[in-house]
């Protein structure tokens, strides 16, 4: 697999309009490359420890199913989030290599559970057939248990250099932004709300926080404490993510509405056959880009305090959430 | 929920024949009546641990569904192995209580999941609808997922009292019973194997090992750990728990052709329907019951170089599960 299957970064993709009139042509394109080159790289690098943390071994048709749908070419922001993160607050890229791996485990896992035929019964994920597809469902079922429990083992085991209490919050942190107050709580009360027509935007924010919101805070809070972030640190990062984790389902939600299957590699339109409550059903398509707009804005507003240069990634990682077209 | 849904322990049902005979009737009733406090008190504590580990809040249903299955009365054999071997190394059984819960929350994870129309299709489970019956097979799917991040959590949260680095180690060992190398790797062998016909003994026992004894395996890895157990002690008691493991299973597939579904809480018989390869089935009653025997004895000898009256609850939890009749 090649990264070159992920998403490619116009440079309108990847800055803010504010940005694109401040720049002179020539910074935004060596902004945008210089990005580009990062992205490229540890995606690379997350990648290449995702293939070495599940190896085709016996039994094999179990570690067959957990390598399709885990190495199926995910665009790889949470792990991006995860090391960002890290580095940020000056620890090294490597440190966080594992909870980076196990943040992208469970995303993985959280899809194949999702898209099983009592679930949200999809057929396609990642442009290729969803996992229950390919293996059958119980084999589906037993993928994500098993990715469940590999990320903390992955954790638990391979992180080096950094002491043990460090680990042990981390594990705590990943595991409730997993359950019944993360991506278990939103998937639940997504399930409950489908069909209902009074939901509202607070109803709707709670699924995205804890469906969407939730993982990529975990990512970047796993990193931030094993880079060794103060406790202020934390917060601020942790709120820098609930902001582009919110933004994230907004800019998804607006775009199931505006993209075809086929740009989109999964799906499309499929909110609107659920007659699943969205941002565009509720406030309409411009009401939700000027919020998608506002949380990038506040999210970058988290990122103040800290070292610009060292920021850059995490503010083009907001960026790219805010203007992907996949 | 009460104790006393649990098993009722007769005195045939704790005590070897050789102890039986060894012993007088009045030290087999005083030693069988110190078993069954030691059972009811840990069981107690255990169970009111796992009330508060899983409080009714929103969102409801899925709380609901999770409690549903955790506080259904199992017999908490696996926490209570995971007490008695940090007691057994001189660690207190407070300590472990998490750890003891979080097995307990694996266990029921993989008895909600393995439940399910897509895997072994059950309906019937400690003497219950299974989870999905009542709460559907999303929640139910979901309610596993919760379950397993949960058991994580409360290790890593409410361990108290110890060094961080035997956490780490502690949650390491627990995700390995679970994934690829535990309980996945023989559910997903137990499923491609039904209909085979020849499957040999060594391909059940693969099952078996993996299936069932892992999770007790870790139980008593993860309380001797958390007692602060050297290595060797660790292993020995690896083994101790390997043997029971194999034990147990054994014993259910004698169970699951000599009882009815009301003795046994759920559907009796399903092996033979299901076509499945069992002890019986490949070497005979007589055999197995010979097997469990031995195993049982083989258990006990890792015991030998311990404190024998701190070895006392493992011993009997070892004769229970050889002789019970549930």
């Amino acid at each position: 697999m090649k990264f070159s299957s992920s998403p490619s970064l116009s440079i309108s993709a990847i800055l803010t309009k504010q940005q694109q009139t401040d720049a002179t042509n020539e910074e935004i394109k060596k902004q945008a490359m210089e990005f580009k080159e990062y992205v490229l790289e540890k995606a690379n690098s997350v990648n290449k420890a995702l293939e070495k943390a599940v190896l085709l071994k016996d039994p094999l048709k179990i570690h067959e199913s957990m390598r399709y749908s885990l190495l199926a070419g995910g665009k790889r922001i949470r792990p991006m989030l995860c090391i960002a993160a890290c580095e940020l607050v000056g620890g090294e890229g490597s440190t966080a290599m594992p909870a980076a791996c196990a943040v992208e485990m469970i995303h993985t896992m959280s899809l194949i559970h999702d898209d099983l035929p009592c679930m949200d019964n999809d057929d396609l994920r990642r442009g290729k057939p969803t996992n229950h597809k390919i293996y059958g469902e119980d084999v589906a079922v037993l993928a994500g248990d098993a990715l469940l429990a590999l990320a903390f083992e992955h954790i638990a085991t391979q992180t080096k250099g950094v002491p043990s209490d460090r680990i042990v919050r981390v594990i705590g942190e990943l595991a409730k932004c997993i359950g019944t107050e993360g991506l278990v709580a939103g998937q639940v009360v997504d399930i409950i709300s489908e069909g209902i027509s009074d939901v509202d935007l607070k109803h709707l924010e709670f699924i995205h926080l804890h469906k969407t919101a939730a993982l990529l805070e975990g990512s970047v809070v796993l990193g931030a404490i094993l880079g060794g972030a103060e406790d202020e640190e934390v917060e601020k990062l942790r709120k820098f993510a609930r902001c582009i984790g919110l933004l994230f389902q907004v800019v998804d939600d607006i775009l199931d509405v505006t993209k075809s299957s086929q740009q989109l590699g999964k799906t499309a339109g499929k909110d609107l056959v659920a007659d699943k409550v969205t941002y565009p059903k509720l406030i309409g398509i411009g009401k939700s880009r000027e919020f998608a707009e506002e949380l990038n804005k506040d999210a970058k507003a988290q990122l103040a305090g800290f070292d610009q240069e060292k920021a850059a990634p995490l503010i083009a990682l907001a960026n790219y959430i805010a203007y992907r077209e996949n």
